[in-house]
């Protein structure tokens, strides 16, 4: 089966068999994401780009960010499989978008021209 | 393909053409997460539940918020690719955790327990 | 003395003290408004509106959510400090702003007339 | 009168002249710190340390950024003014616990240590 199938169907299950549908309106689900996204960022915090790319050598260190994004992850599919949207599909929609509004002529190597 | 795969190929294919790699840093790819995490929460700002699911009903607003979904996800990929991980992966690694973390038996009904 | 004055410049000094002033630019400031923000909404999370005033009855998570209000307000502090501005004087200038922004002619009782 | 207690007033008032307390429930208020928190931090977005100081000379830079940190400030009074609690002598409590934590002896010059 296809991967990511795989895990949205994951999520899925693992809060039917839970029962916590209930807990999951859009918007505490919203926050959700926002929360996971800060304490993604809490990993960055204090640190220049020098002593990030250095701390990324550890491995603890990389795990520590990963699982960060692995939790906005989860999120972002509890909130598609509640929409009734594929994640995936939606992505591929907005970078169809992304590609005209910043045309490579006009934007390349420079990100505010 | 992999849908997925597509998906990260093109977003990679994206910013090679525009040669924004050296915007990327891990540190901002972070805070990019975060900031279209509070654009997507924006969208539940005063409104409660019963408001939010009546408008959901609505073609326009249900767009916006699928896009500021793809917007995080598109960034989430960005950070994937930039680090050597897999989304799809970690992710499904994170639920092996979780699901030992909350095993049914004891939080079948309740998150809290 | 004006006590506001008085926060701010124990902030001041504490940084001070310590020698931290290195660490604060700017741009880890703001890095960490968001976080403790992320942590303030933290407390408000899978609870509705009725859930959340019978617990801030309870002396002790009334306490947690000020604690996270004040560590916002402390970074605003150690950013104004930074920046050789004056946290109240802005946000009267604001005030002024959204006074003229939102007319009560047109906005009473409606905030999206 | 005190300067800190007039702004406070002033939103006080502004929020009742619109009869807007019915939207202001301390979650979405507490969404609204946090929202306001990732405009400001749209500021610092992928610019290093040094164009951030060199852009902050700008005073429409510095305007934009202050503007924001108005926005967060006063919805922490909103909030503030919801539970009945003093923003400023929170923060003062604050401040007396994060100097018993952070002794000068032991964390001079080191924010980790």
């Amino acid at each position: 089966m296809d991967k990511f199938l795989e895990l949205s169907e994951r999520v899925s299950n693992f809060i039917k068999e839970r029962e916590w549908e209930k807990f999951h309106n859009p918007k505490d689900v919203a926050i959700s994401v926002s929360i996971e996204a800060a304490e993604l960022l809490e990993n960055f915090q204090w640190r220049d780009d020098e002593e990030v790319d250095k701390m990324l050598e550890d491995r603890n260190y990389l795990n520590r960010i990963t699982e960060e994004m692995a939790d906005v992850m989860v999120y972002l599919i509890v909130m598609s499989n509640k929409l009734g949207v594929n994640l995936i599909d939606i992505a591929l929609k907005k970078m169809e978008k992304n590609e005209e509004k910043y045309p490579v002529s006009k934007f390349k190597g420079n990100a505010f021209s």
